[in-house]
């Protein structure tokens, strides 16, 4: 994926900002911890945030089997997943020249639910070995209710692209005297202590580390 | 907005998580530094992250005027505007009730671009003042080619819901003596030192506060 997929999936505005390399689409995608699937209801577009998780080349989001954006997704419409981490606030001396460092994938294509309740545990379990290692052999055992009440959707990560901007504003040369302080006031998700569930028995403390 | 605008912004999944109150979507949008908008191009979803903010009833999102997204948005087309704060991972003792804490918002619509220079320009220094109280008036004017190369878009924050789960995971009853750390992993969009330009001169040192 050196080159766009498509048409369709190359960076349109900035193009100088687009980058199709697996890796780095790929990385984004492990460091979102959510995104947004974005797909058409009665004609309409619709967005909404879910969970996602990446196996090898694949995409997975899940939800209830009751879900309609699930529903939808898996009678083969098309869909857009996008995950975004929003890094900095790009201050310049102009308010044009303000801008927003970020990391950002698109995912194009059709999704598929998975059928076979093994291979659906297998994912369910590589999600949460993907955020919190050996957390899935430590709970409770799935059982045949409860995976047939989740619906997992995977996708091919074929179709994508990753846009990135990095680093300090860019000003008009003639801007670089004007006195306002200019420079990146840098975001990032971060965590705080763990809450224990308060119906924990005392004794049980090995609350996971936080995913990175 | 006590009730669902219409049909279609109806919370469907968990429809108890559902809020219509505008002073809970407002505080949402204001929480949120971006958003996702989805629209259709080319019968396809397309979902961009982009920097959104609210003044009174109205929401505005913008961009170069050359975007795809903001001509297409420009143009008439239905929008989905989504935007999501990721509060915590929610670890039960079962795989099955693991969730997620977060606030989100989904307006529905149609924008229109501001055409007046004037209303442009207000509407830009509305988002400055929004984010960085008292920032606009410091920085270098924007100047009428600014104005013409930026789109600024809106659209009433009628046809909307929020989506809000917080608090412990809620485990079956028999799970909850199963041996497993339970609890959250709140999570939070926090700020670091501000990183000032390298072409900034010594001196200008009052770099804003990161907004709330």
């Amino acid at each position: 994926m050196e080159k766009p997929a498509s048409a369709f999936s190359r960076v349109r505005r900035r193009p100088k900002r687009g980058i199709y390399q697996r890796e780095v689409i790929e990385a984004i995608l492990d460091a979102a911890p959510f995104c947004h699937v974005g797909h058409i209801v009665a004609g309409r577009p619709v967005v909404i945030p879910t969970l996602h998780w990446r196996l090898g080349r694949n995409l997975y989001w899940h939800g209830n089997a009751a879900s309609r954006m699930l529903k939808t997704n898996a009678g083969g419409g098309e869909v857009c997943v996008t995950a975004s981490l929003f890094d900095g606030w790009v201050m310049a001396r102009s308010g044009f020249n303000h801008s927003a460092n970020y990391r950002s994938v698109m995912c194009f294509g059709t999704a598929r639910a998975l059928i076979d309740p093994a291979e659906k545990e297998q994912a369910l379990a590589g999600f949460m070995e993907k955020r919190f290692p050996g957390r899935w052999g430590k709970l409770r055992p799935v059982n045949h209710q409860e995976l047939k009440a989740t619906l997992v959707l995977t996708m091919p990560i074929e179709e994508a692209s990753a846009k990135v901007r990095t680093g300090p504003p860019h000003d008009d040369p003639e801007d670089l005297v004007w006195p306002v302080w200019a420079g990146v006031l840098p975001v990032l998700l971060g965590y705080t202590a763990p809450v224990p569930a308060p119906d924990m028995p005392l004794g049980v403390t090995d609350a996971p580390p936080a995913p990175p």
